[in-house]
């Protein structure tokens, strides 16, 4: 699939190639970035329901002015076009409401709207799958991921209790609604099973030590096929 | 009046040196850069009641866990302390609600606690006046403003209609809530009575000419004693 030029249209100061965001998640690493692409530019808000409503709860997100940004209910398994080329259909993933509409204790792992993944699928049939966050593989996922050409994975902590240990903060991974890497619930274990093509681990946080090229951790999800997905990476679907 | 060192503490990974936030108007760029400061970092977010009442009514503030991150209200005129060396007043500026908050046409130039300026003096007695968007000098803002030591005041446009006439946008400074840099009315001519020893233009928008440092307009202000802020700037006070 050639890579279409992104970049702002001569001649229009303002233009930006941005032609839908498609969110996954409402947390805040998902949305905030809304509120740079503020005002003036029209663009689709593309998301289930129960995360568009998220949006909807928060008047902030009006800075994106809705006669321009129209915000667009997808289902989850509902085929969805975008632009002329993309065919997109988004999937329950196990997860947990956004940490800041938490209440107690939230249920982790449910495959409600609040977290999705997505598969991005070309007019030439290439196609990749896109899970940011995922709290534990349930059987319909195993099913969606098995055989896809490009995974791209949860590559959150090494392992679950890493961030406590590092003085980093003070929950678990699976808290936070992620699975770790490693051990024998982790995403390396789970995916030597998948026949899946390519794997790129994403999301990773800067307590996770596969971002160091030197460590045995990264040593040990190169052996097992993945990629570390790194700022700037492109990627090439055939 | 000496720079204290602002770096992360040694040996706590997650520190940072940020003690408190002081919010002078609503808008997005004004709140938006608090959801990086998110999880498990303790500090104080102070502003008026009103916009205060902002960051309420939009969960997704909630993300700074109000265990650690106390909203503290601040009235107009109220002595404030922050830390040990720093004495803060808020007053009102002639301004508007943010554009996320608009309905049908606000009014422009209020006096209201949607926009505030602060005075912050340090305790050997150094200070500076902090106004990043103002829609007109009113009479008591002249007041706060003459003779101050140094001024960092609203630069945004450097004539009313500069966005309009650059297919840049379709509002006027003043609709933003802006006072222009050039023309009878401008900051330029205004401050030209205000015996300000010090005067930096801050909030300067992309449009505007005085960010080019070979442009006559650059030139007119420099010459009626302006400085143009830019990133990373450094500035002592005696």
């Amino acid at each position: 699939m050639a890579t279409p030029a992104l970049h702002p249209r001569a001649g229009a100061p303002r233009h930006s190639p941005v032609a839908g965001v498609l969110l996954t998640n409402g947390d805040i690493d998902h949305v905030a970035g809304l509120l740079s692409l503020r005002e003036g530019h029209a663009f689709g808000v593309y998301a289930t329901p129960r995360i568009l409503s998220v949006l909807d709860r928060n008047p902030v997100f009006n800075a994106l002015d809705r006669d321009l940004v129209a915000r667009r209910p997808v289902a989850l398994g509902q085929p969805l076009t975008l632009g002329e080329r993309l065919a997109v259909e988004l999937f329950a993933v196990p997860g947990k409401v956004p940490l800041y509409l938490e209440e107690g204790s939230p249920e982790i792992g449910g495959e409600t709207e609040d977290v999705v993944g997505v598969r991005v699928a070309a007019d030439g049939g290439a196609s990749f799958v896109f899970v940011p966050g995922c709290a534990r593989l349930s059987a319909a996922l195993v099913r969606r991921l098995a055989g896809a050409p490009v995974v791209l994975f949860d590559g959150t902590l090494w392992q679950d209790d890493e961030m406590i240990r590092l003085g980093a903060g003070s929950k678990t991974g699976q808290r936070m609604g992620h699975m770790s890497v490693s051990g024998s619930g982790g995403s390396l274990a789970a995916f030597a099973r998948l026949e899946v093509a390519r794997k790129i681990y994403i999301h990773i946080n800067n307590t996770n030590p596969i971002l160091l090229e030197d460590s045995p951790e990264r040593a040990a999800v190169t052996a097992a096929g993945w990629e570390v997905a790194y700022d700037g990476m492109e990627i090439e679907l055939s």
